[in-house]
C-alpha cells in the first residue's frame, strides 16, 4: 500500500524528497528488499542534495557567468580552468588539461574501488547568444519564476549543459556530504569545442590515460535536462546523427570572374556576381522543396531503418505530444505535411542538408549598392548510419567539381560520424530502470535528430555505449532565454534536486545491473 | 602662339592658374576676344577662389564630420539644416527646408537677375560606413598624401557627393568674394535619401514654388569629380540607368511552414526551410550564369541601343583604358569574356539583377546549428529605358507567384526609372565646351549605369536637361577610404580649386550659349 501516498505525492509533487527511494515506488518492492543500504543511503544523499541546494544553485550561476565560446576563440583556455577546478572541487583526482590543437579538454578520474565504473562527458563551452535578444542579460543567470515551470535559472548555457552538469556535480557533493561514497568509480572527459562540432575530442579521449581510464567503464553519459513539460517524459537515444559544419565560400579571387571585393553594384551589367555563383552552387545540393539531399551518391551509404527502428517511432509516436511538439517549434507543419509517426520517422532516419546562415555584401538595415566580392553560406550537414563525415565531404567536394563549382571553397569546421548504442548494453539497461523506479515515462528511441561527438566513445578505440541521462527540465538551447528549471513547480518534472537525485540512481542502478 | 605656353604648362601642372581662361587656350582666340569681361572676371574669380582654398577644404571636412545616413535615419534633420545653413552661406535665399514623407528636402534661390537660370542637385546623405575597414576615421576627412594623386581628403561623402558639391559652393564663395555675381541665377534642390533611392524626392521637386523654380531653368547639373586619373578624362553622360532596391524575405511566418523563428538544426529533416526557399526563389530570377534577369516579361520595353549609342560607346572605347578599368575594379575578366566595346555595350544597354547582401540565421564567425525562421536577399535592378520602376516591381510580384512563390515578400525601399537627356540641350553643349576649353578629353556617353534620380528632372513635370558635371577627382564611393583630391600631383586632372572654377567656367558657358 505503500505505493499511494507515493503515487499521489508524485502528482503534486510533494514527493520530491522521496520519489526516488525505490521501496516506494510501486512495484518495486522486491527490489527494494534487495537494496536496503541503498535505499538508507539515498536518503541520506536526497537530505545532503537538498542541504546543498544553495550552493548548487550558485555553482551553476557562476559557471554561466564565465561563458567559453569556441566559434569565437573566447575565454577557452579560462573555461578549461574553471572545468578542471569544477571537478577536482566535486571529488576528481589526477585532474588535468588535456592540450589538443584547438581548445584543450579537461579529463580526471574519481576512484573509491568500487567494481565498476561509469565515464561522464562535459563539455564547458556554450553557444554564441545577443544580449538583446534576451529577457535578462545572458550571463546574470537571473532566478525567474517561469510560469507553469517554477523557478528556472535563464542564462547562456543553463540548459545546454551547465545546468544538467551542475546537477551531476551536485550529486557527488551529497554523495560526500553524506559520508558515502559513489557505488561505481568515475572517469570524467570534457571538452570545450563542443558548439563547433568537436573538432579535436578524439584528441582528447584518445590519450593513453585517458583512454586506459574510458576503457574500464561500463559506458559513458552525457547529463541532460530535457523531461517534457506535459507528462515529465524522457527519450533515451539510442544514437544521434553524426554532423558536419561547414561554409561554402564563393568569391572573386578563388573564381577568377567577378570582383575581389565589394564594388559598385552598377558594374553587375559587365561584372560577374560571386553571390549569384553562390546561390546557383546552393541550388543544386538539394530538391526544389530544400528538403532533400541532391548531392551525388549522397544515399549510398544511408542505412534505411530497422524494423524494430520503426517500431520503436511507432511508440513513441503513441507517448510524444505532437501539437506539444509543434507549438514549442512554432511550427505549423511538418516537411510534405507528413502525419505524425513518418514526420518522426524522418527526423530520425534522414540526412539533411541546411543553412544555418547566408551573409553576402551588406548585411545591415536597408540596401547599399554593391556587388560583393564574396558569398558565404553557412552549412550542417547531418549524417545518419552508415555514412561518415569524411565521405560526406569527400562527396560535397566531388559534387561541386561535377557541377562545375570548383573555384566554391568548402570550409569544414567541424563534425563527427552519427553514434549507435545496443539498446542490450547495461548502460541504456540501467538508465531504463532508474526512469521506470521514478515513474516517469521513457520513449526508446533509435537517434537523436541532434547531434553529440558521441561516436569517439562508441567506436573504435574506446567502443563503449553512451547516452543523455537526467532528470530535470530545460529548454532554449541556442535560441535567447535559455533556462533550466531549479524548482519546479510542475509535479511530472524535476528540479535541481531531483535531477541530481536520477545521477545519483543511475550510479547505484548500474552498480547493480547485471 | 599664345597657345605654346599654355600647352606645356597644361602638361606640367604649372597651368593651374589659367587654364580657364579661354585667351590661353589654343583655337579659341576668336571666343576670347567676344568674351574679355569673362575673362577678366574668371582671374579675379580664381585668385578669390585660391584665397578661399584653405576655407573651401574647412567646408569639406567640416561636412564629412555630419553623416546623414537614410538607411539608418541618422541625423536627417541635422543634415537638413546642415545644408541649409551652407546654402544660405554661399548666397541662396529663401532657403528652407521642404519636408517630405522621408527625410527632408532643402531648396533655395540665387536670383541676380541674369537672363538665364541654372538649376543645380545636391544630396546631403552619404552611404553607410564600418570604421574598421577603414585606414582613417571616416568622419575625420583627414589630409593625406595619396602617391599619384596628391594632397587628398579621406572619408565618406568625400566624393560622393561633399567634396564636388562643396567645390561647387566654393564657386559662389568666390564669385562673391572677387565682387561678382555669378552670370546665371541659380535654383538650388537637395534631398537626404539619394543612397536609398530617392523615395521622396518628387515630392520636393513638384512642391508648386520649387516647379516654379525649376521651370525656368536650362537644366540640372550634380556637381562630380571624376576625371580618369589616366588622361584626365571626363565623360558626359545622356542619361543614367533606373534603379529599384528592395529586400527579398522569406520567412516561416508568411510561408506557412518552416519555423516562425531560429531553431536548432536538427529540426531539418522535419521542417522546411525558409533560407532554402529564399535560395530556389532568387534562382529563379537570373540565368544560370547568374548575368542576364530571367523575369518573366523583363525585356519587354527594354529599347536597344540606337546606331547613334552604339556609335558614342564605339568612340568611348577608344577613349577608355580598359586595362585601367580592370584594375581600378579589381576584375580580371568582363561577363562572357566580352571584348572591350561589348563590355561597354553591355555596361549602357542592359537591366540587371544584382544581390547586394544576404542575410539569413547565424552570420558571425564560426558556425551555430540553426534553421533559420527568415532569409533575406537585399537586391537592387538597374532599369533602361524604356522600362519603369512600377512596371519592374509588377513584373518581379507576377514572376514570384507565377512560379509558386507568392509568399516571398518584395519590400521595395526606393528607386527611380531611367532617365535621357537630349544631346542638343544647352546644357550638354555647355558643358562639352567647358571640357573642350579646358582641354579634357570627354567623353560623350549614352548612359551611365549607375543611376541617379535625374528622371524627377528629366520627366514631366519638370522637364528639364540634366547630368553629371565637373572637374575633379575622387573615388571610394560606397566603399572604404573614400577620397577627393583637392590638390593634384596630376597635371591631367584638377584638385578643388579647378574643381571650382569648372563650376564658374560653366555658368559663364550656359550665360552665352545659343
Amino acid at each position: 500500500m505503500s505505493d499511494v501516498p507515493s503515487r499521489r505525492a508524485l502528482m503534486t509533487g510533494a514527493a520530491a524528497a522521496t520519489f526516488l527511494a525505490p521501496g516506494l515506488v510501486p512495484g518495486l518492492a522486491a527490489a527494494a528488499a534487495k537494496s536496503s543500504v541503498r535505499d538508507v543511503d539515498t536518503v541520506a544523499i536526497r537530505k545532503a542534495a537538498e542541504a546543498g541546494y544553495d550552493a548548487s544553485v550558485k555553482r551553476i550561476q557562476d559557471w554561466i557567468a564565465l561563458p567559453s565560446i569556441a566559434a569565437e576563440n573566447r575565454d577557452m583556455d579560462k573555461g578549461a580552468d574553471y572545468m578542471a577546478a569544477l571537478a577536482r572541487d566535486a571529488g576528481f583526482t589526477g585532474v588535468e588539461k588535456v592540450p589538443t590543437d584547438g581548445a584543450p579538454g579537461v579529463f580526471g578520474v574519481l576512484d573509491v574501488g568500487a567494481k565498476r565504473w561509469l565515464a561522464i562527458y562535459f563539455m564547458y563551452d556554450v553557444k554564441q547568444y545577443d544580449p538583446a535578444e534576451w529577457s535578462s542579460p545572458p550571463l546574470e543567470a537571473r532566478i525567474v519564476d517561469k510560469p507553469g515551470f517554477g523557478k528556472v535559472i535563464v542564462g547562456r548555457g543553463a540548459v545546454n549543459q551547465k545546468g544538467p552538469q551542475a546537477s551531476f556535480l551536485a550529486a557527488l557533493h551529497a554523495i560526500r556530504a553524506a559520508g558515502k561514497k559513489p557505488p561505481v568509480n568515475l572517469v570524467l572527459v570534457c571538452e570545450g569545442e563542443e558548439e563547433i562540432g568537436s573538432p579535436h575530442f578524439r584528441q582528447v579521449v584518445t590519450k593513453p590515460n585517458v583512454l586506459a581510464a574510458l576503457q574500464k567503464c561500463e559506458g559513458v553519459i552525457i547529463p541532460a535536462g530535457w523531461q517534457s513539460p506535459g507528462n515529465g517524459g524522457v527519450s533515451v537515444n539510442l544514437g544521434a546523427k553524426g554532423i558536419v559544419e561547414l561554409e561554402l565560400v564563393s568569391s572573386g579571387a578563388k573564381w577568377g570572374r567577378g570582383p575581389k571585393t565589394d564594388i559598385h553594384s552598377s558594374e553587375k551589367a559587365r561584372v560577374d556576381s560571386p553571390a549569384w555563383r553562390l546561390v546557383q552552387a546552393l541550388t543544386t545540393l538539394v530538391t526544389p522543396d530544400g528538403n532533400t539531399p541532391a548531392i551525388e551518391g549522397w544515399f549510398e551509404k544511408v542505412r534505411p531503418l530497422t524494423a524494430r527502428e520503426k517500431e520503436l517511432i511507432g511508440l513513441a509516436a503513441q507517448r510524444i505530444n505532437e501539437a506539444e511538439a509543434k507549438r514549442i517549434l512554432g511550427v505549423e507543419r511538418w516537411i510534405d505535411d507528413l502525419p505524425w509517426e513518418k514526420a518522426l520517422e524522418r527526423l530520425a532516419s534522414q540526412p539533411t542538408v541546411n543553412i544555418e546562415g547566408l551573409v553576402s555584401g551588406y548585411t545591415g538595415p536597408g540596401g547599399k549598392t554593391v556587388l560583393p566580392g564574396r558569398a558565404v553560406a553557412k552549412i550542417d550537414l547531418r549524417l545518419v548510419p552508415n555514412m561518415t563525415k569524411d565521405d560526406a565531404v569527400a562527396k560535397l567536394r566531388a559534387h561541386l567539381d561535377k557541377r562545375g563549382f570548383p573555384d566554391i571553397e568548402v570550409n569544414v569546421s567541424g563534425g563527427y560520424d552519427p553514434t549507435e548504442t545496443d539498446e542490450n548494453s547495461r548502460l541504456i539497461r540501467a538508465q531504463l530502470k532508474v526512469y521506470e523506479r521514478a515513474g516517469v515515462p521513457a520513449t526508446l528511441y533509435p537517434r537523436s535528430a541532434g547531434s553529440w561527438p558521441g561516436t569517439v566513445f562508441t567506436s573504435p578505440p574506446v567502443s563503449l555505449a553512451a547516452g543523455q541521462f537526467g532528470l530535470g527540465h530545460g529548454s532554449g538551447a541556442h535560441a535567447p532565454n535559455e533556462y533550466y528549471v531549479i524548482e519546479s513547480s510542475n509535479p511530472k518534472v524535476q528540479g535541481l534536486v531531483g535531477g541530481t537525485m536520477s545521477y545519483v540512481d543511475l550510479m547505484y542502478e548500474v552498480a547493480e545491473a547485471k
